[in-house]
């Protein structure tokens, strides 16, 4: 958490004129698709639209696809969107590309980072894989490389696209990993308090969060269909959410010392985060707006709601924010933290495109109000 | 449509004393689950349970399930349910079953619905392999008869079980084909207009069909995908539903006649179907209302609103019911029928149960108010 | 907290051999509904309907009124329903009534019930007006009594309508009042351990409790408003819920051991409590699923589900019955409790039966498996 | 009718280079807020704010509302966002609003636009106040007239601010009567091939469509109650939606021509309509794809879906396109047209802002895409 003010609106690198050639693979997802929609409405982006790429092998020379037949909302009138290619480092590195985003899965993303880094192409990589520097908070990912030392030191390397946390380092990044969406959630809930030190950490915090069905990503499964889905809702994954090791790291905790209960909400996007928090000391109300607006002061994609309001998932949904609020106990010690974001933008998408826009020398908002 | 209010009542035969063996092959899909709910909770078999199969193959012996384990909703306190067993002639005949329940594919169904009935055993078959007699309508059923012949004739012998149309077939039948969901809609609410010769037939009739997501089934795919149908709607098999065939037989018409278009609606259950006449000639409201009442006055299950209220799914999902309403346009020739029902329960299982009371020489409505 | 599974078994009085006479006032609303449903299904009042009660003034002498006319999922085939009447006592005392049912507000219920205990007529309330002892609980609701002392001594007298809890009180009671939907879900969930003496109550407890709109009432709001509710997530009442009073007094425990938030899913029926305690000292599994079942041997309408299952909202949704479930951390000391109930059934419509049914000498789970 | 592919394309007036100064009047509804957010993103509106206007009366000077507080959704990190204030002409005037929007109830709308219109402001309504020219179209609507006379000048200059079909009109028009929902998605499926004259009018078109519940307003009211609307369908309004005048007008049919069903759709917006339609003649289904192709090919906001596949809610929603679609018969003549749009952009305040870029000779789809 080496957030400051002073870092956040320092050392702005010299901004690029001209936008970079990017590709995205994995175009056929959910965050594939919503990150072709943004880069296509970027306004740096108007006239060198990304490359769009399936994962290997899922489109083939004898048909020709395009974004709208797998994103028909992106179609536009008259004329075919554009094409689809499948995935070969011969098209990236024709089509001269100097960002390549990865939508892909785990796996997929463990083995071409290493690749595209040693062609010289950075990468903003959406999935898991590159997001923990301790190997002991990947157990639940399935992940092999080919080079491991190679990937010792590229993980090393790697920066934890949380903008609002590492703005720095982003902007000179060659492989930035971008967050997990409730990671996202909860670690701009915490990161003001803990950084603070107003936390009393021994006494655990509890992240109660619930999140729509977009997240459980296309595959059709028995837990994504509808007549599962719909009308109700379920707990998962308790005690063993693969984005707990984002919250360890990012906030310097133990696992001891949160509890990460993730839920399935019968509705498309949005996540919603309750988290309780025990304070070290008797607090007033104004201390702890004064400490979130401190610390987000220069953060233009973070909205804090005025108490007695609290962020609500309409209210993100569609958007690249991410919405914070709270309640304080009448006794100034027991914190609620309610976080919003739009799981596929800001927790996923939107917040690869902050990315981009830092590492270009951007404002880190450009296309994403 | 044979049907007339003295068929109705009359030729009662005489009732079961006591309730036959059931078994119920399909046990887990949503049509075997509703079936394994009402018959638990029918009056005639608190000390007779059915007993429950998977499709073949689809439980092993090593591992006893439970009917709780894939309908958790029908779990009890304390006690586990009762086991689901894999599919065997030998566990069929050995629990002297007397009425199978078949909730299977087409495929499996025309397979095994012979061999029940050369072993004595009745059959009520919620597929669509026997419901249609012309094989012409049949076109979009992938079905495959090992004895040609006999799959003739025991498709002759098949009781469309539509008690509204034919209650006095289904008491004495030895195999019921179980309507579809959509065509019990349409059918119950065009049929007492058309006996009655009151529809202009080559006008043309409008079936706008809407229904549920539990009608396709509960195998993962990308339309029953949460986020494919939530927040949607869409029509498809637009000229071509499979269910047009029993709506040709059941209403002795032709495909010039009729137009069927099925929509997917973002909700668990439910269908309503909005149909458009064009009367012979101008009619009052009050006659419509008549004929209705008229065909109706026996069906304990069919429900009439009275204008200008219009059935609506809320008033049915989770009843045994089909609502029918209507609104009649200024100038008495333009009809507008509603119907609505549970396309798992007068759709499916419960018409299963309606059709079983029947045959056992029971109220119709046993089980199921 | 009397549960011992001795009182839960012994001192059974004896049966009633004919239904009371009852009546339903304010059935004009959700839990009314429901109420009138499970009566009119109810193996003993086959013969004895309820009288059915408008709010005073909701229905007046001109237009009669049926049950359909408001609850239309609740007409039968050919017939009109029962009429609603408007509530007045020379009613209620002329049908006979043994027992009252309120489903009014919590003024009106303050107001009604020591006429109804005056004229002989016991009463099962179901609103929030007679749960709670200590008037310092009670701050949230306005009520306001005619005679003080007789509310009161009332109040003294009124039993808590958790059957799993008071059995045996509830049996013998002129008045019960029915629990809160939230509270009975958590309630039931904390019961077994705090009176084990597991619980680390100063650590403090959070129930993350999530219901579906129907909680909310049946008056149309902008926060019941669809497009309020649809596809959003929102946490109110934060710190103030009128739920946390029913909390203390039948945990046993204080407003610092306990942080309670409700939200509101998008979903018709059903509410999920995600309760977080800390335990004494280090424990197994198995004991947390033996102190589970102990507890609840002896009550069937509550399902324990075996780890690692969880409850989950659609199991439950349309049934009577509170499903219970757990995680236990590594640490053998951090425990999450999952509850599920539909609010209108366990939650309110259904456990007032349950309390009929004790009060009547009968099995509690009789109409309502 | 009167597209044809040459007005649409000449006769551009000269673009205006700086902005209008615009005000939205009745900026609390759903409408009001959509329009809100198409502007501030605007290209063209970066440096020129709209005004923001409650309903007369709906703020007072005393509490200061912002664009937030209605509408959190439109909330920007860190400052407050635009001021609301209560409508009054003095404000109006006092920022220079050349065009004014109306997001007001039919009444207010027939009340405020001759004064708007005197005063030399520009106004596009999108009540449906004065959409009709033919005053026995508008019986399902309370209007009263200040001054008849004006009145009913006033009425035969306003355009009905449908794009596709008079764009020439509306570029130069004082007041654009922007369409309703319904009628946009029917009109632009049915204008192309009435004005082929290729539709048997006498058969009759079979218009069932389909709508979100934002269609139905802000105001809270048993309908739009989630309770009623969520997992739920129902018809309204059936042979009497005042919609139905705007259809007759604009294809120039008679109401015994058309038949035109609205149903209620558990969704928030969205509207997909199926149409009905008996071909004169037997025609091929590339001639269809011509006739849609020619109609529309210099239309940016409507998009053509090829056949097999038809339009859907999910492809629309939040988007400001129309899509059309069609499958047509085996026998060449019986044409079921399929469109979708969302309710609140291209079926209102997406279509203001098309009006609007016409008006000011910008390109129809700005801001839009």
């Amino acid at each position: 958490m080496a957030n400051t003010a002073t870092t956040n609106v320092l050392e702005q690198p010299a901004s690029r004129t001209t936008a970079p050639r990017t590709a995205i693979a994995g175009i056929g997802g959910y965050a594939g698709g919503e990150l072709a929609r943004l880069l296509l409405h970027h306004p740096r982006f108007r006239e060198t639209a990304p490359t769009f790429l399936g994962r290997a092998g899922e489109s083939d020379t004898t048909v020709k696809l395009h974004l709208e037949d797998i994103h028909p909302q992106l179609a536009v009138a008259g004329n075919q969107t554009h094409e689809i290619l499948p995935f070969t480092w011969e098209r990236i590195v024709d089509a001269g590309t100097e960002v390549l985003f990865l939508a892909t899965p785990h796996e997929q993303s463990r083995e071409w980072v290493p690749e595209a880094i040693e062609r010289g192409i950075k990468v903003i990589d959406l999935s898991g894989a590159w997001r923990l520097q301790h190997s002991s908070n990947r157990v639940v990912y399935k992940l092999t490389d080919a080079n491991t030392e190679q990937a010792a030191l590229l993980q090393s390397e790697a920066v934890y696209g949380c903008p609002e946390l590492h703005r720095d380092k982003i902007r000179n990044a060659r492989l930035v990993a971008n967050p997990g969406c409730y990671a996202t959630s909860i670690i701009l809930a915490l990161a003001p308090f803990i950084q603070a030190g107003l936390v009393d950490l021994d006494h655990g915090i509890i992240c109660d969060a619930k999140s729509g069905v977009s997240g459980a990503g296309k595959a059709p499964t028995s837990k994504t269909h509808f007549m599962y889905a719909a009308d109700n809702l379920s707990a998962y994954a308790v005690f063993g959410h693969r984005h707990t090791g984002e919250l360890l790291e990012q906030l310097h905790i133990t696992s001891d010392q949160i509890q990460f209960t993730p839920h399935l909400l019968p509705i498309p996007r949005g996540i919603l985060s309750t988290i309780y928090v025990r304070l070290k000391n008797k607090i007033e109300s104004a201390t702890i707006t004064e400490v979130l607006h401190d610390f987000y002061q220069h953060s233009p994609l973070v909205r804090l709601r005025s108490t007695p309001h609290l962020p609500e998932i309409q209210h993100v949904v569609r958007t690249n924010f991410c919405d914070l609020g709270f309640a304080l106990a009448p006794d100034g010690k027991r914190l609620i933290l309610v976080s919003c974001l739009d799981n596929l933008l800001k927790g996923a998408s939107g917040q690869a495109v902050q990315n981009l826009n830092l590492m270009c020398g951007w404002k880190e908002e450009e296309g994403l109000l």
